[in-house]
C-alpha cells in the first residue's frame, strides 16, 4: 500500500557544518536502499522550506513506520503521514 | 491492519423520523455485518454528539474505504480516517 | 512541473442517482483524456470520503487551473493545489 | 470507562542513549503493569512519529490521570484524552 | 465524574416564534429537570452567542449522552464534551 | 462575574525536584487564599496534562489578572480566560 | 467593563432590498441607543467584509449579552465576545 | 497604502449560466475601472479555486472597503485583506 | 488610520528582575511618548496573560510598524496587526 | 510564474548586533541581486513583525527554492510559498 509522507527537518541551526553534511550523506545514502527497496517511489521539495513530500510504499504502516525511522535525520524530523487508498480508475 | 475511523452523521434534522428509523436499521445491520466480517472491532460514541469513533480492520485502505462506504449512512457522515501501526508492546 | 491536488466532491447528497452518474461517467472520461495528455499522473482515493489526492504535471499554475476545471465535477469541488519543488536526489 | 488517549513523546533529541534506553525499559514495565491492571488495553504507534494512540479503561478521569503520569516518560510527553461513550451497538 | 459540556444552538433563524419558543419551553423544562437529578450542575451563557457553557455530573460518558440528547433543542445543538479529572486540592 | 480560566503549566521539566516542590506547595497555598477569598470557586484538573480549568469570581478581569498573576507558578503557566455570562435559567 | 466584539453579518445573500434596508436602518437606530447610553463605545468595519469589531463597556457579561441581543441584526450575526482588562498604563 | 486581498466566490453552484455570465461580465468591467483608477494593481488566481489573491492600493482601509464592496459579485464572495507595510528595500 | 494591535510578551521567564524591571520602564516611557504622539490611544491587559490588545493611529502601516519596534519590548514580542476601517455610523 | 513567498524571520533574539548587523547586510545585499536577476519583483514588510511577503519570479518551484535558500538569513526563517495562476484579465 501507498502512503503521503510529509517531513519537516527541524536539525539545529547552530549544528556545526560537519555534522550536517555527515548526516546529508548518510540520509542521502539510506533514502537510495530505500528506493532500491521499492519503499521510496518519489520524493518533492516543499519549495522554500527544509521539507518534503514523498510517496512510499510498505506492506502497512509498521513496515513504513521501520523504513522513515531508519533514516539519520529521522529523530530531527516532524514526520506526518497519510495513508492512500487505490483509486477504482488505477485498481486495473 | 487496523484504523480508527472518526464519523460526524449530518443527516439533516429535518428528516422525518421514519426515514431515519429505516436508515438507522440498515446501518446497524450493515455494522452488525461488518463486524461478523471482522472489520469493524470496535465502535464507541463521541459524548454528546451524533457521531462515533471506530476500530476497524481490514487488508488495505481500498477494502476500508469499501467497507465505509456499504453503511447506509456514509453519504451523509464526515469520516476521518488514521492507519495506525503495530506498537512493538503488542507485536508477539 | 509537478504539483500535488486535494479534491473534495460537495455533489448533494440528494443529487438524483441519473445525474449523479452521468457526472461520474463524464468525470471518468475527461480524467482519461487528462492521463493521456501526461497531465494527470497518479490518483488516489482518501480513504472513507468522497475525496481524492493527485499528481499532476502541467507547464504552469494556469494550465493546472485549466485542467482542473475542465473536469465536469470541478463546480462541486473544493480544491487545493501545492507545488511540489523536484528534489535533488531526482534532478538527476 | 474507556478512553483514546494520544501522546507526543518531547524527549529532547540529545539525550543520551543511555538515559533514554532507561526511559525506555521503565516505559514499557510500567506499560506491562497497566495491561496486567487492565487499564492499558491496547496501543498503536502514530505511523512516522514518537507517538502513540491508546485505549485505556479507568474508573474516572482522575484515576486515568494517575496512571498515565505514572509512566516514567510522562513528563516529557503531550497527551491529550478523550472520554469514550459505550455504543448500544456494544451496550449488550 | 464532571463534564464541561459546550453547546452552539443552530436551530435556523427563520424557525417560527411559536416553534422557537415550544422548543424554549420545553429545554428549559428538561434542563430544570436535569437539574434535580443532580446531573446538570452549573449553566452559562457564551456571551453574545446562541451558546451555553455547562457543568454536568453523570455516571459515565454513555449516561451524560442519554442526558445532553434527552434535551429538545438537542437535534439542532452542536455539543462538546470535555472529561473533568477531580483537583487533588478538592479530593480531600 | 464568573470566568472559566485553563492553565497549562510549561514549568521546564529539568526543573530540580526542590524547586518544583517549593513551587507546588507555595501554589497551593496561594490557591487556598484564594479559594477562601472567595475567587477561586472550582478547579479540574485536565486529565493526561500538566494543565487545569477553573471557575473563578472576580469584580472584573483585572482583578482576576491580578488574582492569576498572583500565582506563584503563573509566570510558566499558559493561561486562558473565557467571561462567562449568568444564565437567565440561573438569573433568581 | 470593557469588551472587544466582533461580528460577522450571515444575512442571506437573497434577502429583499426591502427587507435589508429595513434591518440596516433599524439596526443603526438601535446602535445609536446603545452610544447614548454608554453601551457601543466605538465601531470599525473589517475591511472587505460585512463584519464589524466595537468597542462596548457593559457592568458584566449578561448585561452586554443583552445589548447584543437586542440588536435587530443579531440573530443572523456571527458574534465573539473578549473581555478586557484595565491595563496599568490606564488605571489612574 | 497597499493591501493584499484574498477572495473566495461563493456564488451557488446552482447559478443559472445567464446571470453568472452577467455576473461575469460586470465584474469584469468594474475591475477594469479600478485598474484603470489605480487601486486594483495585480490580480491572481489560485490555481484550482474560484479564488483570487489581488493586491490592491488606496488610502485607507475604508476606502479599499468601499472599492471591494462596489464589485458586482462581491455579496457571495468571502474576502480578507491584509495590510501591507513598504519595505526600506523599496522606500527609495 | 486606525489598527487594532495584539501583542504576547516573550521575555524568558529566566530574564533577571534587574533587567525585566528595567525593560519594563522603558517600556512604559516610550509607551507614554507614542501615547502623546497620538500614536497609541487605547491599551489593554488580555486578563492573565501577558499579552495587550492596542488601538493604534498611525499614517500608515509602515508608520504603525516604526512605532511598534521603537517599543523597547518589541523584539521578544509577538505581534499581530489588524487594519481597521472607519464605520459609517462613525464618519461624520 | 510568480509565487507569493511569506517569511518569518525566528534569529534567536539573543543573537549579537554585530552578528545581526552582518547578516542584514548581507540579506539585503543578496535581495538585490534577486531584483537585479527579476526574481524578486515586490517585497512589503508585515507591520508589527519581524517578517515579510514577497512576490517573486521564477521558472519553477525548483528555482525558487534555489533563490531563497541562497539568503543569508534563509536558515532561520520559516518560509511558506504559495503559487500563483496568471488571471485572464491580466493574460493580454
Amino acid at each position: 500500500m501507498e502512503f503521503l509522507v510529509r517531513t519537516e527537518n527541524l536539525l539545529p541551526v547552530d549544528t556545526s557544518d560537519e555534522i550536517r553534511e555527515k548526516l546529508r550523506a548518510a540520509e542521502r545514502e539510506r533514502a537510495m536502499e530505500l528506493r532500491e527497496a521499492g519503499i521510496l517511489k518519489r520524493l518533492w521539495r516543499v519549495p522554500g522550506r527544509n521539507a518534503t513530500i514523498g510517496l512510499y510504499e510498505a506492506v502497512d504502516p509498521a513496515a513504513l513506520h521501520d523504513a522513515l525511522t531508519s533514516l539519520p535525520m529521522w529523530k530531527w524530523m516532524d514526520v506526518s503521514v497519510e495513508a492512500l487508498a487505490a483509486h477504482p480508475q488505477e485498481r486495473a
